[in-house]
Formats: C-alpha cells, sequence, structure tokens
C-alpha cells in the first residue's frame, strides 16, 4: 500500500514508519523533514501536499499542537491551540484527504493517553483528545467507498519518557513496537470508527 | 444552594432548572432570556455575568452551538464552530469561574449522545462532546479548593424529538426527568471528573 505518515520524523511517527515500511511504501511528511513538508495548521498546505502525493491508500497523522500548562493559568488562546492545531489540523487532513484516497483506504489520527488518565497541567491535551475520539466515531459512519478512520491512543512511549520526566508519575511506559503495530491494525486491518488503546 | 444555569430556556436547561429549583436559587442565563443575558462565546460577557451573579455555589452550562451537516460537505468554519462555541465557551464558562465559586462547588457541562451513537451529519457535535468528556476528565484533577466538574451526555430528549425528526433515526428518546436529575447528580453530589450519561 501506499501511505503518508505526517509527523513521521517524530517518536510516535517512527513507530508507525518502523512497522509499516516493510510491506509498504512510505511517503514520510514534516513540518521541516521527509519527503514532502507539509504543517497541518494550514489548510493550503495539506492540500499541497495531497497534489504531490497523488492519490494513496491510507493517511496517517502523529502531528498536533497542544498547550501544556496548570488549568488555572490557561488562556483562551493557550486553550484554542490543542482545538486549533491537534483537532482541526488533523480533521483537515480528513476532509481535505476524502477525493485523494482510494476505495476502503483509511484515515488513523493519534489522540493519547490524557482523556482517560489524567496528569497535571493536561487539560489542553485532554480535550483534543477526547475531541479527535468523538471526531473518528462520527466519522467513521458518513466516509465514502468504504474509507474507514481509527485514532490510536498511545500511553507515554519509553522513548519519550526521559523527555517527560516528571509529568507522568507513575504511568506505565509503552514500547514503541506496540504503537506501531496499532497503526498497522488501522491501515492494514479492516476496523473503523475505533479509539484504539495502546498502553 | 445558589446555582448559575446558563441556557436555561432551551430544553436541557428546563429540564435542570425544573429538577433544581424547588431546593436551591436558581440564577438563569441565556443569550436574550432570564435573569441576566450573556453569550458563551463571548469571554468579556462571561466575565460580566460572574460580576453580576456573585459568588455562587455551582454553574451549568446547557449551552452551545454546533454545526450539523454531511461530513464530505463541512468546511473548516463550520468545523470551528463547535471547538469555538460549544467547547471554548463551555471551557470559558469553567476558566473565568473558578474564582466565583464557593469551595466544593460544581461546575457541570453539557456534551450530548452522539460521540457514542453517531447520527449522518452528527460529526461537528460528535467531536465537540468528545472535548468536552476530555475535559472534564482533564480539570477534574487540577481545580482548586475542592471544586468539581462533571459533563451531563444526554440522549435525544423526548420533548426534542419533533423538532429533531428524521434525524435520530432509532434512538431512544429521555424524559426531561431523568436529564435533570443528572444535573442534580453533579451540583447536589460529591462526583468530579464524570461524564454521566442518560439514556
Amino acid at each position: 500500500m501506499k501511505l503518508i505518515v505526517i509527523g513521521a520524523e517524530g517518536a510516535i511517527g517512527t513507530a508507525a514508519c518502523a512497522e509499516l515500511a516493510p510491506r509498504n511504501e512510505i511517503i514520510r511528511v514534516g513540518r521541516s523533514s521527509g519527503d514532502i513538508h507539509a504543517d497541518i495548521a494550514d489548510r493550503a498546505s495539506i492540500d499541497a501536499m495531497y497534489r504531490e502525493t497523488g492519490r494513496v491508500d491510507g493517511v496517517i497523522v502523529t502531528a498536533g499542537a497542544v498547550h501544556f500548562g496548570p488549568l488555572i493559568e490557561f488562556t483562551q488562546e493557550q486553550f484554542m491551540l490543542g482545538l486549533s492545531n491537534k483537532v482541526m489540523g488533523q480533521v483537515n487532513v480528513v476532509l481535505a484527504g476524502i477525493d485523494h484516497v482510494n476505495d476502503g483506504g483509511s484515515f488513523t489520527l493519534t489522540s493519547g493517553v490524557l482523556d482517560r488518565d489524567p496528569i497535571r497541567s493536561g487539560t489542553g491535551a485532554a480535550t483534543a483528545n477526547g475531541a479527535l475520539g468523538g471526531f473518528v466515531v462520527g466519522a467513521a459512519i458518513e466516509l465514502p467507498r468504504g474509507l474507514r478512520i481509527n485514532a490510536v491512543s498511545p500511553g507515554l512511549l519509553e522513548v519519550s519518557a526521559t523527555r517527560y520526566e516528571g509529568f507522568f508519575p507513575g504511568h506505565e511506559t509503552v514500547p514503541s513496537e506496540r504503537v506501531g503495530r496499532a497503526y498497522a491494525k488501522s491501515a492494514e486491518g479492516a476496523i473503523t470508527g475505533q479509539v484504539i488503546i495502546v498502553e
């Protein structure tokens, strides 16, 4: 299959590519790295990406920014970052991509653990994750031509544990291999409308 | 208790008020009706509302706009309506209200059935509902002074069934009394971080 992975250089994108690359043609996309540059915050940039890739069999998005900070200090602008970037960005990849994905192909979005296992300063992320979970449930029943959509919701990756030291007290970490397989389950499997939890 | 109900004239707000009014002082808020006028889309309007109410023991929000339409026709602007109005509006009621709610008081938001039981044209609502569910999970562990937060997620109300004829095929409807009790469970009970499903 021909698969786009947006955010391919990140920890989660790397895990998805490692699992999928041996069996598929991967087009790696990043804001400043990869085969094609695109920014999910910019709809025109997403459209340009699809013009460059041509038709594909699946799209994986592991990108999306949210603000982390104590709830009582959150401003509206900080809160909207998660909604306009992580949520609207991933949604725009779907809305813009419907005509570029072959029949039966898939969209795989990325949410995260914080809407079921919250941490301090994580409310913006928890909200964005919940939104993406709701989106895939709603969108799955309306996508045309057998197109499918799921979200992968990984716990804290082992490889990211040092970077987030202290923010996730007591959270079990997950190996990248398990995270990668969740993307394979969505892209190469047949499920739709699911939030695939990896923990 | 002294409770603010935003959206008090709507079907859900009316259900909440009917349950709570016999035991509590209710301040009814609406964009163009009620004791105080406020628009949750406007942070300054929310701040003005709290200045007028003074300190309260709980805040209930049953307001929030989303766009309904087929997924493949959704524009970014239509999609953002749910995120900026229903989600950010309800979140702003919380962020603005923390200093105006007495110790142990509560915020009760309103999501809905569509992120667990989707319908055609409901993706914007499903996304907003999921976001609010994630928000209450995240916010509950960070609110100070024993403040609590929950979301009520009602199915289609019996009283609204005619208005939405044809959009919710086969959905069981819920009586307003059951919806009202969910708001009492949040505002008068002790739970926090919950999505209270009424179906």
